[in-house]
């Protein structure tokens, strides 16, 4: 079969003749139609976790065929039997595991989905992986409710922007930070109140100005910036964390965590009951993920760049022919 | 009526010749028998809170009698419908109000409940606000559960050793930190099975060889060793913190957060359910709270100086004649 090949770290990808994937017990083979990138593959290829495995096909999102369905793939093997955090087994698809960016792909069936009609093979493979973080981080984590003001910070990667559209669907009011206007305006477009720059010196100031304060901020940046949060918090705030992209927190007050009552929850990835709760609204609000570019499988390397300069607004995916 | 009077912030307290409350409709007057001090106490008369007004009776703990009953006063005061925090009129019995360190003391009928029968009025003062403070971080915010493992640092103060108190009887297995050795000796000997002296370089490697990780942790320190507490947790751990006497939290790793999928969660008194809930847990579980030393009215100044220098060993108690 056709497959993206990692040879090894900082390696550039290549597109080989691979043989198919033999599926063990439990397991089934799905005909890829359709890939996405996440960070984490471009963390992989560049080495940035401990015990990267390689040679390896990357890819964590797909969507195929199987059985004579359109189906999707949840990434998350082995999550446990504790509902509240990943066990000591848990993977995600694509390393060490060979993933999504193939011809064919071998998967448990418990992880085969049926696709949600109104998406094509493109559309539907951006979801799995940035849908079920951001639907964690935000209902199972943080308990977003109807009618709470939601602050969501680096729109234009995956998650944020499920995420955005998640809450928008929930009957939340939503505000978003990036380092870039175009971001924000076509965030806006989509349905956001408002957005600020971070770049700017006094972001904070402006933000509280124009929302008051919110109930739910969803952060993968961490960083100095984190502290800021609590400010801007309402009292009972929840704020999630799922990603660290500015390193340590500094600076965080805990006068302000105590006395407004606020939580802090770490999140990552999602479990069964998150995927298939994440796949039920998806159809029942009809969201479409929003998609930055899509590439031919053979062009995987300037997908990877794109990703890795962070210059997306949405997923980037490819289609595996 | 006698009471202890604070004239003004950084001045002596003095007991005075004050006149009696008269109770507002929907309140009631409490004959004070014995009261207990709280850090709160001292950082008003220190001016460590924005808004002191002087000349106050301060005081949060009381026990008594009313209406021919012993009793004791949940301290929260208008809390407001919100479960998840209190509202903008919430306020803490002693200051602005006149608090319990007086004969009599005006408190709303709703929150005068009954003395447990197996406390002595110096010990049922000891419990309210230190105790509720335990219970909603410990339970309604950190959801312990029987059999999981705690961690609770600076042993001695009254919310820790509530804390600890109320971790044991529900099964928990406790261990706990604290600047001195003869503290943590207590501490052992009331049934937490080990602790370590933050003072010493390593004292996380220690703990986390001793005792493996942890499913609750609950702070009131902050600063740079708040950081160190992830690392020494389990998946799915939650960290209580409800004080920050060492301040801002610098150094904590997004990563850690939500890969293990810990929480956070800020906590600060408690509600009336709150009040409620851990007044029928003391009486099911018998427990005594934990008295350092009981004062006469007329040494208020020897208790408060006791207090700030944080040597004692549980709550300190005034005996109000």
């Amino acid at each position: 079969m056709k497959a993206v090949l990692l040879p090894g770290i900082n390696e550039s990808l290549q597109v080989v003749d691979h043989p198919e994937p033999r599926p063990d017990e439990g397991f089934a083979l799905v005909r890829i139609r359709a890939a996405a990138l996440n960070h984490r593959d471009v963390y992989i290829a560049q080495g940035q976790y401990a015990g990267i495995s390689t040679p390896v096909i990357p890819g964590s999102d797909g969507a195929g065929e199987w059985d004579g369905r359109r189906v999707l793939i949840d990434p998350s093997l082995n999550w446990g039997s504790d509902p509240r955090a990943q066990g000591a087994q848990y993977r995600i698809l694509g390393m060490p595991d060979n993933g999504t960016f193939a011809q064919w792909v071998s998967v448990p069936v418990e992880n085969i989905h049926d696709c949600p009609a109104h998406l094509s093979f493109e559309q539907a493979a951006a979801l799995p992986l940035a849908g079920v973080t951001a639907w964690r981080a935000l209902f199972t984590r943080c308990n977003l409710q109807k009618g709470e003001k939601v602050f969501i910070t680096g729109i234009g990667g995956g998650v944020a922007l499920f995420a955005m559209q998640f809450a928008l669907a929930a009957g939340a009011e939503v505000y978003v930070s990036s380092g870039s206007a175009e971001k924000i305006a076509k965030a806006t477009a989509l349905g956001a109140t408002a957005g600020v720059n971070y770049r700017e010196e006094n972001w904070d100031k402006t933000l509280r100005s124009m929302a008051g304060g919110f109930d739910v901020v969803i952060d993968s940046a961490g960083g100095d910036g984190f502290a800021k949060l609590p400010a801007l918090c309402n009292s009972g705030a929840r704020i999630g964390i799922y990603g660290g992209t500015m390193g340590k927190v500094n600076g965080l007050s805990p006068q302000i965590l105590f006395w407004k009552q606020i939580s802090i929850h770490g999140s990552t990835m999602g479990n069964a009951a998150d995927f298939a709760a994440m796949l039920q609204f998806v159809n029942q609000h009809r969201i479409i993920p929003v998609i930055d570019r899509v590439f031919e499988m053979e062009a995987v390397n300037d997908a990877y760049a794109r990703m890795h300069h962070s210059e997306q607004f949405g997923k980037i995916v490819l289609r595996i022919s």
